[in-house]
């Protein structure tokens, strides 16, 4: 896969969500990239850290930052396998993230259904990109929750 | 002061604020309430921590679910000197908090203008109180960030 992508990117970011699953978190990952250069990494840890606010896109902004030593984030894309919920959208508000690339929509609890005005105005949103693969990983998740 | 009473854990609250303020944060404290008991207090670290994340609620939520062993606190007030964020009512939401007490009103950046269903249908929303304080001690912050 080239790299530079925001396909290699997503599938960073979907790495990121498999390693959720294999520690029994709801499988949600995301990375953080800037200037072509992948800063942040972060995946779901709510049961692990007992934090509902341990979501991958908070990880992966509080990391970003720290990489940076910045707030804000501006020049930044995050890229993260679920549509964010309205915390997370509030978030990347916050760190006037430059641009948002999600895989999978999130029809219950993403931010769109809550408020599409939650981002801020300066941030490029893109979706779709192995909505599939993400969609699949959470299904089989639950799948295996419920069995 | 009575202790056991909303004046008395809001004061509380106003008293992180203060701390906040000391150390060149804009001055928003918060304290979490179980069974009569503060078991979390927080201020907002964004600066500090340069991270956006780092309001007072987020990291009273974080703190109290740390002291209760638990991802969801239906039995807790959150008393804050201002009106959340989208970003914290979001938070708030996940952790199904009971009940949430605010101080001031924050008619720009408050979840209520955002959308007032962010919160869960279960928490109980009251606030006024010390309002005044609140406010003072905010315009005090930035009035000394002008000059």
């Amino acid at each position: 896969m080239e790299i530079y992508t925001d396909e290699y990117y997503m599938n960073e970011a979907l790495k990121q969500a498999a390693y959720a699953y294999e520690e029994g978190e709801i499988p949600i990952g995301a990375v953080v990239v800037c200037n072509n250069r992948i800063i942040a990494k972060a995946y779901n840890q709510t049961e692990k850290l007992t934090d509902v606010t341990a979501h991958a896109e908070m990880l992966a902004i509080t990391a970003a930052s720290d990489a940076l030593g910045a707030k804000y984030l501006p020049e930044c894309t995050l890229y993260v396998t679920l549509e964010p919920c309205a915390m997370c959208a509030g978030a990347l508000f916050w760190a006037q993230i430059g641009g948002l690339y999600f895989a999978a929509s999130d029809p219950k609890r993403g931010f769109l259904r809550a408020s599409p005005s939650l981002l801020h105005p300066k941030t490029k949103v893109q979706r779709g990109l192995y909505a599939d693969k993400s969609t699949e990983l959470i299904q089989q998740f639950f799948n295996k929750l419920r069995n």
